[in-house]
């Protein structure tokens, strides 16, 4: 059985409750429940982690490479503008690996465009609200099956 | 019942022809066919549309504000880069546009990473290959509906 | 008897239309009435044009000084900040051109301040809304006689 | 009846005197004349006023406002490029300013294409001579009345 | 009763220790001890944090909003110049944050004049050494009462 | 007895004219006579000082050096941005001057974050409204006695 | 028997008539003559080609593919400095191209030395006046032989 | 007995695992105890430390302070490209910090051609593959004794 | 008889008193005593001016135009780096200016380096101390006669 | 008999052995031959030069002036990219001197796309090998006679 | 027998003379001697090679692939900010090169971290004074055997 | 007996024939044969030296120090601009030295302002013809004796 992985990165805990005016009033727990649900009509498990730390979210992509996983919907969150670490980290495995935004960043000031991380993902998606995980996953479900 | 619109511009005439290590063998022809089908399963007609001439492109983008299509999936070429007229056309409408693009423009040089128009989108894609326009096309349909 | 052109670029064609709380409730038809209007008046004659093809563009400002003409008011729209190609068409041409912009461009994000065109232009006025045409008009109608 | 304010900044008590190849022969003094003509014919009030000290324009500029004046056309000469404090001066009163500049600044060096006030102006227009005075005082009146 | 949080972020647990010539030899337990007293004294609490991990700092800058804080002094240290992960922590919360640093600034090197949290805090301050903890927790208690 | 004096730069005779919505209603008498009696509370002397002119500012510099004022509480309004005269004039006394701005610079547009006298100042301050020279007076008078 | 391709670009129809103080007074008919000739001389055969549009030239370099022309002479006009579009049709190519222009690029300011085509040509030219479209031809023609 | 640190920062727990190309087939517990046998000989204690978190990075630093440790040689991963964090931590501690990298990083691209850390090492090396390791720890074994 | 005009900038009033290590201990009263003398010695009169106000200083650059004078020495202290007005006043009149700083502005922070007057000056020199003045109007003084 | 100098730069000494896939197999002293032999066709007699010091290419540069020569070709090698000395030794004689390029330096890194020595050469042109030589003396030769 | 060369740049003839309290008091004499030995000790012959002249580097380093040597440590001295000749010399030889800095260049001014030769070299080394020499020498010499 | 050195750099043994609108008629021979006189009457020896010779200008500023001159004019020509060889030599001796252009080098294009030895020059002028060397051996003559 095919198995994914959906990562939030750093605040992403607090969705549902931070700016909804943006991000919506879906919380992390129902957006996990959903993708979840999306994987199991697939025949497929989909694995959820959030944190907050720039180095559990390292390690847990260096794991996905030793569990090999088949895929990973990574939003890094404010990271996506600065972590290096996070950007070696998609680079040295070989999981597939989309990244996503909620909302779309190229509307934000200047920096807030720019993804150090997004020159080593397979792709990039912004600007579907949460729909973009399940775009995302939809692709790497496609592709793997 | 609903109408789409996919917008290719400038040189994806070329699509199957040009490069085909990075954009594949699939034809123009034969994007446009998969994503009529695509829509006909979802019950919405799905119209095409490629030009090589920004005026077209900024004419047909007009015509869709007119006819009161119910979104559009764009990928506009080189015109990314630097079509300030095609960014305002964009702007200028109601209709929403998702701007998509084959390959993962973050990986080029410099220059390439940048979208004019994509403030003025509603999402960006880039890096699914051709699944981008149905992934697109995918989120419209379900939006829509 | 003297003879004027008013040139109105990309998108203007959608005057009227478009973000009517920037541009006002006014078509482009309107407009070119009011100027040729405001011409007979001089007793000269206003010509008007409006294209979304940079192409077309070039080359009524090329048959502008084959008709010699007295003078042109040129809305370049948003080739303002990238056409090379028009800018070298105006400074190719002996006819005096007024460049106009019907909102302050000086408010925009960085880039929309800047126009290429400008330094091959006799004068810019910005920020008039639909008035600064009449008073590039104006300005050439006295100027000529 | 509409009182009006033409300001002319630094240098400028040099017209007629200064580089007049650029400027021509034209006295600050004949400038002023000229326009409070203009003025009585519209049956309107146009008061003059010309400093080299960056403090009296910024208090002009302040009285405008506890005037009630209809509008100001402002020449800041070299201000024009750095003095911010100009700039918030024209952005706390309620008075339309309309920037002008008798040469076209989009012509010259780098640095002097570039306006710190032109953000707080109602319009802005260069390249006209001493016309452009007459323009910028043609809108206000016509826009008052 | 009110309740204030005084924040330090990486290398402040050396406060006293590193570059005493610079940072002076107060302790981070005394300037601890020193901010709870000036809350007893205006008869609020304050509570203190330090970390040196960039995610922890982030969850307690969400725990304090579901506690309902009245305000929070932050210096972040190093974080300041990079950290978008904080500044979307303080974006997201709608308790008022302080930015306070020890030393000037802005006399240092051209990076480090730089804040990436600013834009989102309430008010900033530097250059009052310690005693600038005491200005922020000042004005955050005279605000409150 | 100690003496102070607070400086207010250009367009701050405005104060409680000019965009109250962002400076509050309070007059620049008003603000003075506050400080004074803040003064006068801790048993020491508050001058003050406005003007609209740089060359008065830098000479109210010197002067409160050659009178041997104890401190200086100073916001120079737009000069900030620009005036390396009046960074000058701090860096060429004694005295020690701490900036204060009403509103948080670091939210207004880029240029708007930067300080040229910042790196000659004792310490700087924003966003913290009138109160700001409170709390930098409040600094001086603590550090003098 | 070979066959080649000689391509104008925007503006160049004023060959002859625009600015002949940097041009010369040939006009394009008497160039694409001259062309012409010198590929019959040796033997193969020259086509000629001008557009001011954009997308004109575009379709021209696809067809110079399907057609299995031996070589492409290039002097795009003002479209060498922005025309992403043109760059990626050449790109997309196996003809080789060599990019002419009239006059030293260099020489101008500071933008028009870029050529963003430049990296996808061959080769490129510049400053040899009209004989720099024979250099090239030259070059191609005895590369094919 | 003298007592060094060998640390090895974000990502390289995969030492051996990741892009073994550029890396080689080493793992890091071979690395370690290399450089562990090179202090034995030459009579000194080698520690070895690893993290992804800068955090735990950070406080590793201060540790060396609060043991005395005679030297550190310090390969950061990605961190040495934007933490500030570290950087102070190496400037806070009178422990020498030798930087490490294993391959060239001035021919990466642009970004990581640069080590925010590196102004407050002793020295700095790259290029040498694992060798780089126990030349820095050569010249810091040598120095001290 | 020729007649020459030494003019001082901003905080230049404050020489002697100001930063001695730097400026040495002449007053600004000696310096101008000093260059009287030395006109004397060549049969010329040499006038004296000082000013902090950038409008008295392009005054008397107007007046020195009227006066017909020879030549003048300027060192417009920290006007140099921003003050396009005495730019424009130097440009605008035909005395000849030498530009004189006492220090060397090359040594100093990025910034500094830079005259806005410098390109309007017949010549600049810096570095000599006090004596740059001398050497100044040495050269006018020859050149003159 | 018109004289010609084909001038090579520094490192092109090594022509044929260094990094042969770019710069083929013809060594220099095959390259001089072949142009002595093409001018002697014409009629004209070629002298050739290489150095790898700045100073001797500067130097022969000054001699082909004192000569009278009639046209130089010149490829700088790396010295195009930073070497004043040679734009100046090439704006100071009035022997026209074509700048040639083996490779497209357009494909290369950023840098190297820049010539200081363009804007003072009559051409330039890249791209083309060892012909490029061979086009540039053609140009000379066609001209001189 | 093995063989290494030993390059001094521009300056280090000096070395010993010049600003001993950066670059000790050890001769450029005494370093080559030492040097020499160290090859000695290890079975190979180091050869040494000092000039002023980026020319006769140049062709040291030509001279170098010649002889087969097996390695070189270089310090280009100030040449390493911008000969791009000698950075195209060490590209086109097949010896490694090691480029060596006395001192730490990350903390000297912005312009000074940067090293156009490094992209080029085998590894990098700096801030371990002179023996930094003789780390890179050891890291050839085990290199090579 | 004191003994002063006047360096010319690259390019000025052209002085008199190289563009004489600008440099004038004064031969180098005739320059270093005035300087020479002018140190006569003074008292002291005037040594001359000129090169094309990056190598050899560094070479004869490291004899000067060994030879104990007392000051040193320089003008660098075209290696003012980059050689940090140069810049290097200057801050390695301690015989004062005077940087000297015959033109404004302000006036110049942009790069052509910047001097990269003037930081460690001891002063600098520009604009004063052949006579700026008078000047600056002046100030060293007085500075002298």
């Amino acid at each position: 059985m095919k198995r994914f992985l959906v990562i939030n990165g750093v605040n992403l805990n607090r969705l549902g409750k931070r700016e909804p005016h943006i991000y919506g009033y879906t919380t992390l727990a129902e957006l996990e429940e959903r993708v979840k649900k999306q994987g199991e009509k697939a025949g497929a498990e989909v694995l959820t982690f959030q944190s907050n730390f720039e180095g559990e979210l390292v390690e847990r992509l260096h794991l996905a490479e030793d569990e090999g996983l088949n895929g990973i919907v990574f939003n890094p969150g404010a990271f996506t503008h600065y972590s290096y670490a996070l950007a070696d980290a998609v680079a040295g495995i070989s999981v597939p690996v989309i990244e996503v935004h909620i909302s779309n960043i190229h509307t934000r000031e200047e920096f807030r465009h720019h993804s150090v991380i997004a020159p080593y993902a397979a792709g990039q998606l912004c600007g579907f609200g949460l729909t973009g995980y399940e775009l995302a996953l939809d692709f790497l479900l496609k592709r793997e099956g």
